[in-house]
């Protein structure tokens, strides 16, 4: 194992490079997202070092080149830049907790998934071990790393983020939105909120078509044809949003609210469970009450204020 | 006003047109889509009778052509298709009910938007009256109205639709999707239930952004790219529901599981009305609950059985 290297004394083009931009870069946690990551940085030709805590996982990593180690600690050690890919930051603090020296200057990379309060709250404990945190929120599913449209939102140490953004490149593109730790996290959180209520929406489209027998692959292209068309609104509601000005021209708050009880009582005739719809039904309900009735639908945005 | 024609007799190349292909429509309920709907009718060059209970909302179509009259019934009686577009399914079954004989040899095609039980009824309604039905699903706001991306669903009378195909036209494309007559709302709904995702997604999104102070409009271009990029992921998920095939290498139940509960946290951090992410996790913990750990989302259609 080498001895730490701090990252501004060799950034990295440093000479002590395998190849021209190689660093050496430890991945913890090899689950389907860390796998991926590990797997783009050997493609990029970095010099990586792999570790997870169910050690048969690092096997396909090892083949491929990567030096398998079989503690946190030691992975830590192995590397100036440490990416941590765990199930939950849990998990991260965690193995942040069982380290020794080991994190003193190095640039540890959290990529798991959580909020703004613990990116914040591992940056805390990061620099108490005398390391550098940056927090990263991935815009992709593992198939996508490293490809065209594959990138990751980076908050924390601003300067760490500039040595290293070359090596995370491997990953796909790389975008900085913050000195404040938590920054990340609240992109990463807004972006998959839109595609988690996607998904639902688009499930129990597929669930209640096969109410009917209607495969849902049948149902697929015109489903995803309307929603992709439909999201060519969200500019127009942004605009809204951000001005405050809702009244609109293609669909008020009172025709949805007209047209809700129907899905309502559409998914209980179908045996589905309404509960999707029940809520949005009271947010519309809401929005009438405060006599918003004429707005678009982007007067919601506002209404989810507690 | 010329007596009633039945269409059968008078098809929409009937020489009783003033143009070649024109037909006689009445349009009913002027709202916004209804609206758009005479208007696209004028601009195809059908004889267009409309009426809508507030009768001022006649005269932008009156001064470009429309015979505007004082009642429903009068609508009714004054072409041998007719067009319903009120807020509500209620609002239609009013109407039908206010008629004396003026339905007996018309096509009904509703275009409010209802449930497939209202449907069914309204074409049982209609019949007792002597009139054809059809019910539809517009896939389109008002502005996409006669545009390439819109079209309607249909269903119910099929000899009907075949009839009044070219008419219809006007909106855009016409989907004739089975003789019973509830099937134009079923996959109506099943569409508008995957945009009201998206769209309960997407607000969310920018309310979340806003907490911060990051302004809609610097999110929505992401945030439009990651939600589209991730609809790609509906055929897959469709070939799984159609196949009950659900394992995956890309996010399993387990990952989102260990996700969700930092998007309550943060949606409650930051203010904001966490329901929508403490129902999915619901629907996560029951997947888990039943074995499904491993398997990818789309699994959840199948958890939405009541
Ligand atoms: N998959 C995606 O599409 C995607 C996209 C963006 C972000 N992410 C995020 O990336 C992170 C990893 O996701 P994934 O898809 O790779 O999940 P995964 O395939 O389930 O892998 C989970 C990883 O966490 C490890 N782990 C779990 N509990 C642990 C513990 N107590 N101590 C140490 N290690 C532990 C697992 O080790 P074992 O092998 O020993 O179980 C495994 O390496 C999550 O935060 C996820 O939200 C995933
Ligand atoms: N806007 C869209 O993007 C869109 C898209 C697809 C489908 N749709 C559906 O199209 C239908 C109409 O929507 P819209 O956007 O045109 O709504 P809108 O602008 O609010 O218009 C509602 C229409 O219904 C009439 N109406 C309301 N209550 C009535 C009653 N008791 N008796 C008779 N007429 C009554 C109104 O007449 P007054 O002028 O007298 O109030 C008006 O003509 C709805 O079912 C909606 O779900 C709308």
């Amino acid at each position: 194992m080498s001895a730490p290297v701090s990252p501004s004394a060799s950034p990295s083009s440093s000479p002590s490079s395998s190849s021209p931009g190689s660093v050496s870069v430890s991945v913890l946690g090899l689950g389907m997202m860390g796998s991926a990551l590990a797997s783009a940085l050997l493609d990029a030709g970095h010099r990586v070092t792999v570790w997870n805590r169910t050690f048969a996982r690092t096997g396909p990593l090892a083949d491929r080149g990567a030096v398998a180690v079989r503690t946190a600690a030691e992975a830590v050690a192995a590397s100036e830049l440490v990416i941590l890919c765990l199930l939950d930051n849990g998990n991260v603090r965690e193995v942040l907790d069982s380290l020794g020296e080991e994190a003193a200057g190095r640039t540890l990379v959290n990529l798991t998934n959580g909020t703004p309060r613990q990116a914040r709250d591992l940056a805390v404990r990061a620099a108490g071990r005398g390391a550098r945190y940056l927090d990263g929120g991935i815009m992709a599913v593992p198939q996508m790393i490293a490809g065209p449209a594959a990138y990751v939102f980076y908050s924390g140490d601003e300067k760490a983020f500039g040595e290293y953004e070359s090596a995370l490149a491997a990953f796909g593109g790389a975008q900085f939105v913050g000195a404040d730790a938590g920054f990340a996290a609240l992109y990463d959180i807004a972006l998959l909120t839109g595609m988690y209520g996607m998904v639902v929406g688009v499930l129990q489209a597929f669930a209640l078509a096969r109410t009917e027998n209607i495969p849902a692959t049948e149902v697929a292209g015109p489903l995803t044809d309307w929603v992709g068309a439909m999201l060519t609104g969200a500019r127009p509601w942004a605009e809204a949003i951000d001005s405050g000005e809702h009244l609109t021209d293609v669909s008020s708050l009172a025709v949805n609210h007209a047209a809700v009880p129907n899905f309502v009582e559409t998914f209980r005739d179908q045996g589905l469970d309404p509960a999707f719809f029940e809520q949005l039904q009271k947010l519309l309900e809401r929005g009438i009450e405060r006599g918003h009735g004429a707005d678009g639908l982007s007067r919601l945005a506002d209404l989810l204020k507690k």
